[in-house]
């Protein structure tokens, strides 16, 4: 359950502060019932290869979406101080898709789990995933 | 030792394929004695929240850094199959460094650890460490 | 699935073949459907703190349930190169119970996550996750 | 620089007062200029294959030594959230030496790096290294 009322809403504000986010092209699309969800459209900019998503955005990604779930289910405003990225299989697709959950949500940490998709030609597949511990930020 | 005799400019080459290397104004300026040093000054478009360096952009640094190191080092084409990164303070900087070391290449597996420093005024500070495991690609 | 047909009883068996796993009295309890559960009666001898399980035994949980899922899994002899552990909670209880589950097996490596629960007066608890990365051995 | 004026001893309390640290063997042998060393003699009750020292007492050595680390750099008491371990080469050898090192000693939360090493008939060799994050005790 979010504690948040517009989750989705609140989301996309936060992601919009953030000029590299907005440069990636990075998307909130869903945000209900403890998940939340980013879509990451492909172009070349973002290549480590050819056609090969930098792993550096594959963490962007896992960064991302576990802080934004946490922040959803919670309320507070966190720092993510560790993460951790798994690369399963090769990142190449038209659209990579992130999504997290909260694995345990504490006074001063978070822990949370995400996973990155890739979809190429309508074909989903589990490219990596990673996860996150993020402090509530002392006030 | 590294084991390519023009590692620095083998690496500049290799950061030339990657468009979003290029499109985050990362530069390779180092590569001596098995260690790699990366740089990348900030803009705007780099940014979490106001100033921040964004953590993703954290991760590319540490996958980036000690990816190169491995190459630099072995000779061989690597991937990354895990990073995990320690965000120690907030990373607000004028220009970012990004340091690698080998700490064991195995006939499958390198690993590494690398540091990040923000630099702010003349002033360095160590913002962020990590590791990664490469697995070297199989031909 | 398990590629191995008496999942159950060959883990038991190399289980055995651990003087530590025999002395800590880690019983294996359930091997099917690509799951493996392993049971940890509490003792004296396991804490670190009065009546706290040692954090040492929450990664040897992990570490060897997540072998033991990832052996049934593939039928090959394996080796772990990296494992992770969260402390969600503290770890009292009557009896730990640890679960495996493998998220990618690829040819050289796999990667799996486990989650480790607390039993106390009949109350289970989730205490601790973690992953593990292993290798096939070089034959 | 120890917190602590008798770092040493004060180690020593508190290994004893965990039965475990006590059955394995391991003891403190050096607490000084923010270094401490932890020393784990072999005996096969701490194997997972003939001659092997287990991954889960490799990971023990990292927790622990890290834990004491930080407990002498900081005077706090302290709870681990998080571990990692890297299994370098194959942790065979008479006596295995743990050392750690505080990263960043923050307010809430201290980053630490371990180094293991396994000694065999004189001859020392890296064989494990890993990190933890601790949180200071809520009052």
């Amino acid at each position: 359950m979010n504690a948040l009322p517009n989750a989705l809403e609140y989301l996309q504000n936060i992601s919009r502060t953030s000029l590299f986010n907005e440069w990636t092209g990075l998307e909130v699309t869903r945000a209900a019932n403890g998940e939340v969800e980013l879509r990451l459209p492909w172009k070349e900019e973002l290549g480590q290869y050819s056609g090969f998503l930098h792993a550096g955005l594959i963490g962007t990604l896992i960064d991302t979406v576990c802080g934004f779930t946490a922040a959803a289910a919670t309320g507070k405003r966190l720092l993510a101080s560790h993460y951790s990225v798994n690369c399963l299989s090769p990142a190449i697709g038209d659209v990579f898709l992130a999504r997290g959950k909260v694995v345990k949500a504490g006074k001063r940490q978070i822990f949370t789990t995400a996973e990155v998709f890739a979809e190429k030609d309508g074909v989903r597949k589990l490219v990596a995933t990673g996860e996150t511990i993020l402090m509530t930020a002392v006030e």
